[in-house]
């Protein structure tokens, strides 16, 4: 049941990985942010548009669960989806081997809206239509998966 | 009671700064491993000793939660506690600020113990001197709590 | 006369930028390294395949000059070429915006070739066939700019 | 003659180190930011205020010589001078090892004053007073080599 996931491709980087010759682990944090970055690219609602407009996605929580470890030049997909969009907006994700499918790491990631001065903000005041386009996207896929 | 946690001191770096003009939440996990490093020098089992011998302690899950943001040049304190040493073992962190000692970040790591092929290993057999380190600092621990 | 650069093709990554706004400098190393691997890959000597052999190419002096700003999201081009591979390996490159093709930085590297215990090796004694593919690159890309 | 150089330490972290089990390359020009932070606080102009007011020094040109390799947890110590400060402002730095004193990297940075914009600005003008601070330091430094 992966159809509603948005996938993205990277190779892994030699700066990536570390003294164990695989990927240090704080890398997938990034990964996670480039998955997040093109699934909202492809939903419409492009997360350079709300910083933009001074509206920021901090994260103010993370999880992730380390399966198995990549390599250097090894090619990955990064899939995501959001999850939940009400007053936290909550993405998950899988970073797998692209020559084996296997999954080499699963995750979360909750973040909140805040202005530039890291205050919370309600994203349907300040942006109505930001959080249509993200309503939107999430009930359509959730009928996709229906 | 936070007088069993070994404590470390470093200042925020422009290189750790993102365009939020606060630290890239990835960093964490790097100060994260920075706090781990100090607390197991100070235990009397610095981390380079099982990596020299072919014993890896790769990260298998972690954990964060974000409360507040740090910026560059800020004097950061990473307290680090070792929480459980069996088969998996765990480390528990909080980042504060020094000036006004505020928590910026809580968090866990999660390891297992691995040799060079990131094949599984019972420390207590191949290294028995180190894993009696830990345990007896583990013990130690608990009895400073009670 | 760029026909004989190898191009690839990169996007800003938000852990990538720093509180200027814009990319912290010290990326453009890494981004030299993804040009350097995607240019060894294109001329059939992947440099994955030299350290699999215990070979290995560290960067012994670099020099980059910052002509303008990426931002997050940017999309880049990565122009790498093979300058000199003799006992010292020398790749050349250009990063460039997509979008109008304004080049943001120009910059070169010098490689010495080391084993695992980065000791000086001849990788014509090592490795010769590795040294011909080099040399027969090198050579091929020396008529197609005369 | 280093009686002027301004040294400042740091460990080497487990995030730094690559597969080549040294530490990657690109992180020797997050250690001269480090060595310029310390350096210009300690000439009684941290970079901070300079930000604060809307005053930015990104790096315009770096060039590095790598001589040995660093390793996890080694400690380094990290020597930086301002060698111009005119129109650009250049800074030099050696990096070493602290156990035996041995150079690990040569290299320097060059440096312009801008704006948020990203636009070049007369430091004379916008912050006389800084401007000062910062001549005041280079001629004493320059009597304290004579």
């Amino acid at each position: 049941m992966t159809h509603n996931w948005s996938e993205t491709e990277l190779r892994v980087r030699y700066s990536e990985t570390d003294a164990m010759q695989v990927v240090h682990h704080a890398n997938y944090l990034s990964w996670f942010e480039v998955g997040r970055t093109e699934m909202m690219r492809r939903a419409g609602i492009p997360y350079r548009q709300f910083e933009d407009r001074g509206i920021l996605l901090p994260v103010i929580e993370a999880r992730i669960f380390f399966l198995a470890s990549a390599r250097y030049d090894d090619e990955l997909v990064v899939r995501t989806r959001l999850a939940e969009a009400r007053v936290k907006v909550r993405f998950e994700y899988e970073i797998a081997r692209k020559s084996d499918r296997q999954i080499l790491a699963r995750g979360y990631t909750v973040h909140a809206w805040v202005n530039r001065q890291m205050k919370p903000i309600q994203l349907r005041k300040l942006a109505p239509e930001l959080e249509q386009a993200m309503q939107a996207y999430l009930s359509a896929e959730g009928e996709s998966q229906a």
